[in-house]
């Protein structure tokens, strides 16, 4: 199954719809049940000692799962998070842009599934790792 | 046994070693392995149709048990989370502040575990439920 | 809401609906939106040293949340279980029974949401804790 | 990082630590950071319909971490499991051997991540996904 949303879709979408984040994510690469987002790393997104915070390494995984969904289904659907398990390994890189590779392992009727790895740029070793579950209302 | 610290003494660390967050969070409630933390919603909270956001639930479920075990332990430790599994079950009620109860399951000597129950306030039935991990460095 | 199934009736359903847990699990007490389940500690639930096995804990808490969901909507759906985090806090007593603290957090009409206590009979503190989420297939 | 226990010493060490599951679990292949492990699906992990019991699946993630993180730091640890989140996406097929693709994403001092992905021998599509945490106590 091909993806029905390229990166410009996907990137006007995010815009359109959640302008509140304007400028947090960019779509990098968009293929099969897959999506890759890069997270420009701002002075918001920091703690102390320049780490990257928590809830802004979730909301880059989110962001993640819920575009590889939307690659496949197209823009209607109003998909909700239903479920997030993740685990914070390393420490990010200060000063460095995140990535996130999402990957989809069941795009069901009401459910979707997938998982992302968390990096920083130019750093070897998945940073966090999550679990997601989406919840996808009846068309 | 007894917190260390209580809602002022917590409120003053966030303020001194997070001002990223400052505003973000108050402490309603410090009781020994539990607290209560309220975060008044703000615009930058907000998604469209003005529901909370997930990575703003997140943030509150992870600030309630980080302070539920600064207020064990005192504020010399650098705590930092290694896992959370959160579920959302219902949308927030729009601008409504939320509400975070934080305890502690276990306090041991390298990981501290709690849960979260995330409520809007004035609303029946909890928002999210989470589970965090948190490692405690040696003194 | 009241439970539409009592302890007789949960026990009779488990008996004839998987004979293969026969004996595992009785169940303590029904109330509404939560159930007691004892799990008696056999042989083949232990490993080396006398603890209890995970994915023993892990059928316990598992069993609990979908009586739990029974008790509430009768024997007719056939839920499963999509997501289950848990985690492991303390080491089981040995020699004691197991029993799990099952409460619905939702009940919805395609998704449960559960969160689950276990502990050792007569040990302070719980072994395990875990959040499942169950899917109710439509009527 | 190469491995320092193959197919073999993991097998002998299964076979004498825990001989509880002897016979549940085959060591198919082993590479650094990676296991894959065979479970021959038996009457005892059924359910009605023929399907694979959660708790069987939830096993056989839990020993394909386990053997990923022996097989790097060697036989004489004693792991435990702190963490496990698992998605259950699709229905096993019928009188088929389950198979476990385990791969570790960290292996700290402390802490070892890794996650697996469960699939019934000949179907496409995962099964379940599980992401666990294991704790190495210091030598």
């Amino acid at each position: 199954m091909q993806p029905v949303m390229d990166k410009a879709a996907l990137e006007e979408f995010l815009a359109r719809e959640f302008p509140q984040v304007t400028g947090d994510f960019s779509v990098e690469d968009v293929a099969p049940m897959q999506v890759r987002v890069r997270m420009p790393v701002a002075e918001r997104h920091l703690r102390p000692g320049g780490t990257v915070s928590g809830p802004s390494m979730f909301a880059l995984a989110d962001v993640g799962i819920y575009l590889a969904v939307l690659a496949m289904i197209g823009p209607k659907a109003l998909a909700v998070t239903t479920n997030c398990s993740i685990d914070f390994m390393r420490k990010p890189a200060a000063g460095r842009d995140m990535l996130c590779e999402a990957r989809l392992l069941k795009l069901g009727r009401v459910l979707a599934v997938g998982d992302a790895l968390l990096f920083s740029e130019g750093m070897e070793g998945a940073v966090a790792r999550a679990g997601l579950t989406y919840s996808i209302p009846p068309r």
